[in-house]
């Protein structure tokens, strides 16, 4: 077999085999296949597409190219979930608690941040002392003990995905579904869950800009799951403004906080209300939507869900006093309120900018190796729909100091759109793929 | 400018512009963009194509990445032709002896052949102490005196091309249209001759084997050569069947000296005359088509076409005396006369598999390093359109020994396609694109 065949076949839109593409997989993470060849094939693929049993094929290798996680020591209800990144994204700090109160096992594997979106390891590291780097037996003792761990890469996982990604980060090879599907898909399997829910984003500060592609990628990687024998669910959501309403690492973990305390953030809590109960309905802990819907609420009216992110804190090094007094979280010096510029309806606001807003002030990074301010962020006062009247508070910047707030206002004002009469809101939840 | 971001935009089908075409071809070419970047570079053009002035601008950086050589000093008929390759093809050898003795100053650089059809170079060394080694000097003076040259590359001609055709070959990229226009015609424009006829093979044995991608490409050079400031022509013809009789380097010089010396090959005239007459018209050296054609038919008749060939044999240091008495060219010691296996027309011939028997006997290269019979080959007798009795000579192959002649005679046999009914014969020179 021939590398340059076989990137010919697929040039030619061709159906690569099983053999085939395991064949490249194998080969190119042991370094037999060069760079140049592999970013052929990448552009093929990504200008032919693959059918599903290449994309399947695909996936499988990628997962196969490294540690196959072994989570079956914790029993049938194990649990993950995926989100293609979005802005103001809390989601895991509020779903994993929830679904642990009501019997699931999160064993999360999870990344950090790069660029406007930031990464849920991040926002944990503002409870003093939180680490992510622990022994897998420590790794399988929190999931098994508290419900939810999430840790860094603690094992070998999809080493193959590692090296494409580098390779389609600088040949703009990126914007491929089945690529696509076999990046996020090949590291899910790996981590060994049995259940696996995705949030695929669409929308104007998601990776997925329309809610065409968003359904197709969302598909793909359920089938993909499917035929690897997983429980599969997959809700395409909104991300055509931020979720929720705060934006920044500590700030989003105050939200989560909130949230799981009660407070009414309803894009949020209806989006763990939908993962959550594909979660508990998929892995056997709920009999149908209703019943895993209630027990979902009353995880969270109990303060059950709130102790089991105490508890996940505590397991990791980390002080949890902050889970009962948001205060204790670090907070910037610089509060500042901006005002709505004029009366009116918000018909958009731009939610890839806003990630930029909080980025600039320091809570993301644009390098690997920037360290970043866990305080700043941005908190919005009010999101598309509403109506606000000239010198109404729009949102708070919370900032390292008075000029970053100042330059932050600036460039936050203009992420927003207003107008006299309302614009159309598609629905916050655009469907549920399974 | 990023190389990523232009990848980028060629994938999306976007129009690059001159700056950044240059931009890609003098960056890679000083090895600053590395193959992996290139490659998929390569792969999104040949998705995407490219404009005639994207196609230009590329065949300009390419020239332009080395030497351009200056012909200046041979006067304004400076000629250069180009062929896409075909089998049989021994066009070099009988055209430009030809135009040489009509005025034409001939500077050829030329490469040595590799798989299924030989190179002008390997040819010629049919003659004892023939070279295609010589100084700048010594190549503009026989191309002056003589009119005629043909040397290898003495230059450092088109480099990005070198490296980009390398890249190609192993990324399946080389059948793109601007890709191989660039090829082509930045080597030709660097060779810097005034006029530059083109052979464009369509068929079987071709590279462009439907007419339609023939033309594409015929009229492409054609475009590109006349926005560098050349005369041009292209003409597309037929390699559904080998050129002339012979297949095979010694043999090839051969059947150039029975045609010079005024014997009948019809398609292999033909051609000389066309690329002939256009190289006259186009570089002042005749009025019309009609004189043209004249002066190149007393110029085989007179014998001054001839005595050009041996005067450049002889100015490159070989024996000419064959030229004149072609028992002297290397002779294999086996000739086995292939016999029709039944009575009928011959409808069809496989002109690369022909290609390939001439190879397997020795008389072609499968990598860079092998070395060459030059006395081995076939001889048709019969070309499509004959009609033939069971048992009337075929062909005659040209062996090492007994059993190379018996398996070539096999595989030359399943070359042919016999019917009681003549087919359909396209003509020969399908068009002239100026």
């Amino acid at each position: 077999m021939h590398m340059t065949d076989l990137i010919e076949k697929k040039k030619r839109g061709l159906v690569l085999t099983e053999e085939e593409i395991r064949f490249i997989i194998d080969r190119y993470t042991a370094g037999e296949i060069p760079d140049y060849q592999m970013s052929a094939m990448l552009m093929a693929i990504l200008f032919r597409g693959m059918t599903m049993p290449e994309t399947t094929a695909l996936t499988m290798a990628m997962a196969h190219s490294g540690d196959m996680v072994d989570l079956s020591a914790l029993g049938e209800h194990t649990a993950d979930k995926h989100s293609t990144g979005g802005v103001g994204d809390k989601t895991s700090l509020v779903l994993c608690p929830m679904v642990a109160a009501c019997g699931a096992k999160m064993a999360k594997m999870s990344g950090r941040g790069l660029g406007h979106t930031g990464g849920t390891i991040d926002k944990l590291e503002s409870f003093p002392g939180f680490s992510v780097s622990m022994s897998p037996e420590r790794f399988l003792e929190i999931a098994d003990t508290v419900g939810f761990v999430i840790a860094g890469q603690t094992a070998n996982l999809a080493p193959a995905d590692k090296k494409m990604y580098a390779l389609r980060d600088v040949t703009a090879t990126v914007d491929s579904i089945p690529l696509i599907v076999g990046s996020i898909m090949s590291k899910k399997l790996a981590s060994g869950a049995k259940t696996i829910v995705l949030d695929v984003k669409t929308g104007s500060g998601a990776f997925m800009e329309t809610e065409r592609d968003a359904f197709t990628l969302a598909q793909e990687m359920v089938n993909v799951g499917k035929e690897a024998g997983r429980n599969m669910a997959a809700v395409v959501t909104d991300m055509d403004q931020p979720l929720g309403f705060a934006v920044g690492n500590a700030l989003e973990v105050k939200e989560a906080i909130d949230v799981l305390s009660g407070a009414d953030v309803p894009d949020l809590m209806e989006l763990c209300m939908v993962l959550g109960s594909n979660i508990l309905v998929r892995s056997g802990l709920a009999d149908g939507d209703e019943e895993a819907r209630a027990r979902l609420k009353d995880a969270v009216e109990s303060g059950a869900a709130l102790r089991k992110l105490a508890d996940m804190v505590e397991a990791q090094g980390g002080d949890s006093a902050a889970v009962y007094d948001p205060s204790l979280l670090p907070a910037a010096p610089v509060q500042r309120s901006v005002k709505a510029p004029r009366s009116g309806y918000i018909t958009a606001m731009a939610a890839k900018e806003i990630g930029l807003v909080s980025m600039h002030l320091g809570g993301g990074r644009s390098t690997k190796e920037d360290v970043i301010d866990l305080s700043v962020g941005v908190v919005l006062r009010a999101k598309v729909g509403a109506r606000l009247a000239e010198g109404d508070e729009l949102a708070v910047i919370h900032a390292p100091d008075e000029a970053a707030a100042l330059r932050a206002e600036e460039e936050l004002l203009a992420c927003y759109t207003f107008a006299d009469e309302p614009a159309y809101r598609p629905p916050f939840i655009r469907g549920v793929v399974t």
